[in-house]
């Protein structure tokens, strides 16, 4: 959710009674605490922080965490035993977001409080088993104890209902949230969003950091380039920097790198959270009642 | 389910209440007969065969199917313009396997019965899209109006009611059955399937078609080839002929080509058809009563 998640949909999301999470991924230290700060203001609620741990001032960012009284930190995309035990020391709760069981079992012996379990149709950032959400929550609840959250492909009340099925206790929405009026992302990533189908995005760069994308020209190129057999670093020199803000935030379609999960192909509009959210839960409590005969 | 789904495991099923299902693909047309038969003399339940539309002898296939008088056919891996018209009118009930949405507007515009949607988590040959079961299911109930049955990344009670949920008014089940008594899979495979853990398959020879399988050697000799950047005759070249059979039917491990869907890591034992399918309904009525409230 870089370039997403900002103050203004995290607090939208906490004040329509779930909990909102802050992408700091995209965020130098100092723009991530104005987002908290933000955030405070437009909600009393508890919202998270999400933090990807491979970025090289982590400490920067966990020290400003702490200093602006976020209580529940979401980690991804690094070593859980890292900064577990020194944030819920500090009174916080730790999430940690994991795609695979054997990631899911190292979290867990690192004492997170919950997991996520996001499985291959998500957006973004991916794991390398390709591990899809149907098959990885009952497979990661099988082997683990503490709370399981299910992500990736959920963007209904159905979808919500299934995945608690198959053994999670609540789940994380991410695509869902990209079309909202509250997201950061620009107009025109929304539209395409809107507009995707089942079979418009791929994951990709599996050498680099999985992702998944839309395909657009710039996944074009990625595409021609595998032909040749490229190296990693000619891999790494056409993604270039600063790709996912040029295409979500900037809103290049043409050449920016536009992560969405699959899920897009069920996204037809762009709508407030508090109604996203109030169709979600009126839809789980439907599917409820319609197929309990 | 080719080498794993004669009239043993398809008479088996049919027994059991379910519909059991005759795989065609790996049969030639006169050993077909005979499965056919004998499928008939051990059942006098309702019965399918899986023919892929794919093999150069379809006509011979197909004639049998009808002089052996039997009423439904599972069409996959080809046009269903080509047969769905001819069948119906001799009697006989088509479903069609897709993996897409645009794949089930054609199958629907075909004039197919029913049609079976298989997401990437499932065993053996697959879409060129990888989408997932959970987002493929509610992606093709938008587009169509007739009966849905979602496959791939189900096994158990719970998945089922996951998928019905979903828009799904039935389930196709692959992997659990292989690891069944009945199913003419070699014992070693059976054995391995039992065995594996989450992350042990992959979807590989995309370039060819692309087919789930367990990480054997096999497996690793096509990813050697692959850091080569190799031919699309240099990918047949090394999967040649039979390797199916040889790993499925014959129990070489190390060389034969393991077809089996991710939910394998969730597969732990071999039993007889008819308590699979009765753990799977059980599973189904408790996972409603719990959640369904």
């Amino acid at each position: 959710m870089v370039w997403n998640s900002g103050w203004r949909l995290a607090s939208a999301a906490s004040n329509s009674g779930i909990l909102g999470l802050i992408g700091a991924g995209s965020m130098y230290p100092e723009v991530l605490r104005e987002h908290i700060q933000k955030c405070k203001q437009a909600t009393n609620k508890p919202f998270g922080v999400n933090v990807p741990m491979l970025y090289p001032n982590i400490q920067e960012i966990m020290d400003i965490i702490v200093e602006e009284g976020v209580k529940i930190v979401f980690t991804s995309a690094g070593n859980p035993k890292t900064w577990t035990t020194w944030l819920q020391e500090r009174g916080i709760t730790v999430v940690h977001v994991v795609s695979s069981v054997k990631f899911a079992l190292k979290a867990q012996e690192a004492g997170v409080d919950a997991i996520v379990a996001e499985g291959f149709e998500a957006g973004g950032h991916n794991g390398r088993d390709e591990t899809t959400t149907l098959t990885l929550i009952p497979m990661v609840k099988e082997h683990i104890h503490i709370p399981l959250i299910a992500a990736g492909g959920i963007a209904t009340g159905k979808a919500m209902l299934a995945t608690m099925i198959l053994g999670a206790d609540g789940v994380q929405i991410g695509s869902r949230f990209v079309a909202s009026e509250e997201s950061s992302a620009h107009e025109a990533f929304k539209k395409m969003v809107v507009d995707a189908k089942e079979g418009d995005t791929q994951l990709t760069l599996k050498e680099l950091a999985p992702v998944r994308l839309l395909k657009n020209e710039f996944f074009n190129q990625v595409q021609e380039l595998y032909k040749t057999g490229p190296t990693t670093e000619q891999l790494k020199n056409l993604l270039g920097r600063a790709r996912a803000k040029k295409g979500m935030f900037e809103g290049d379609l043409v050449e920016g790198e536009l992560e969405i999960g699959q899920i897009s192909g069920l996204i037809h509009d762009i709508k407030p959270v508090s109604k996203i959210v109030e169709d979600i839960l009126s839809e789980y409590e439907s599917a409820k009642k319609q197929h309990l005969f």
